[in-house]
């Protein structure tokens, strides 16, 4: 029985860090006392501590504490004995480096599938579809592998943003990057906007937050998808 | 005698393709009949002959022929026989994915070491310093690895962004990224505008174009650079 939680961001404008989150929080890990945490995004290059304690914060005020799997000595043990797991962002790509590094990649995948709650924001996120390739993040590190948890079947594409009208910047729009993605892989993506996140029940995957959500799927036109219906690929 | 124009993007807005940047290549690639378009980029997904053909388009305009890389059987001799060489954009992970899997990159390196005119825009900018690391790109797919040319003692930022003021999205701004970089990493990074180009000749590397440039140097505060300077790191 999957029990994840998969957002888009972990700030949004104006708001303390996982604020907006903490109603749908304070259910999803309801009788559950300590979370794990896995920094190694490192958000802004800060120090895994920093970034525990930054979560520690948040999590205090609906009476969950927060435990870095950096002061565990077996990463992987620290996974399975895990009330619930969180996931941060940051840095995508060195997520999955020391997500590889630490060797976590199967475990993690097993604990989840098998009901560890989960909550990913962010790169947090990124990692539950079949591949890393849809991050917007800079590619700072060079990770092992692509390769994700795959314990959704797409892609998301977090912070999702809609072209600027009138932009003069010749950058690639998302869009455009999303059906790049597509011309070398199938795999459908999933462009989440801040505030949006999926709730995942086993294999129902549902979209909640106010905003719709942009579904692309190779060789077809991208779908809006309302907030409240079943994401279906 | 290295010989190179390393631009920002090949189109500014509202200008054709390569346009305000001919007068420059009549100069830079006097006296070449034919030149060299390396097209593994494939900006929008297109395919190596359509977007050999926007080339030629450009180049016409200054007697230019422009012959794709693809065309040849060997593309290493095409790239030792070459009078002239440009790789254009799109996205960097797919061009250095096949610059490995055509075995390239050494070749590339040490004919514009020897002095071949090499004009790159965007991700055929990104590969002359030395890794793909500071790229904009969606990692679309997973090259052998992000090492690149190493012609400039640099890392560049194409496409370089300011923050928005007064932005509520919560993604990184541009500065962020590099900065996260520089947690990982001890290269120097350029972050060139769209409009601005460095000329290389030889170890002497100038900043051109109307707009200043923004140099990142790890645990330094970034330095905006004058148009018409050398870029010194």
């Amino acid at each position: 029985m999957k029990k994840m939680i998969i957002a888009s961001t972990s700030t949004i404008h104006g708001s303390a860090y996982l604020e907006y989150l903490l109603p749908t929080l304070t259910t999803f890990f309801k009788n559950i006392k300590t979370l794990l945490f896995i920094p190694y995004a490192r958000a802004g290059g800060i120090s895994y501590d920093a970034y525990t304690a930054i979560a520690q914060k948040a999590f205090k005020k609906i009476d969950i504490n927060v435990q870095g799997i950096h002061e565990y000595k077996n990463a992987s043990e620290a996974i399975f004995n895990a009330e619930g797991i969180f996931t941060g962002g940051g840095n995508t790509f060195e997520l999955v480096h020391q997500i590889y590094k630490n060797d976590i990649l199967i475990d993690l995948k097993k604990v989840i599938e098998n009901g560890t709650p989960y909550l990913g924001t962010s790169a947090g996120s990124n990692i539950c579809g079949a591949t890393m390739m849809n991050t917007n993040d800079m590619p700072i590190v060079y990770p092992p592998s692509f390769k994700t948890l795959g314990c959704i079947p797409f892609n998301i594409n977090a912070h999702y943003l809609d072209p600027i009208e009138g932009s003069t910047h010749m950058g690639e729009t998302r869009e455009t990057r999303i059906k790049e993605f597509h011309v070398f892989n199938e795999t459908p993506v999933l462009g989440l906007r801040e505030g949006s996140w999926l709730s995942v029940k086993n294999d129902t995957i549902v979209l909640q937050g106010k905003y719709t959500a942009r579904l692309f799927l190779k060789d077809k036109k991208p779908i809006e998808l309302e907030s409240g219906v079943e994401v279906l690929v």
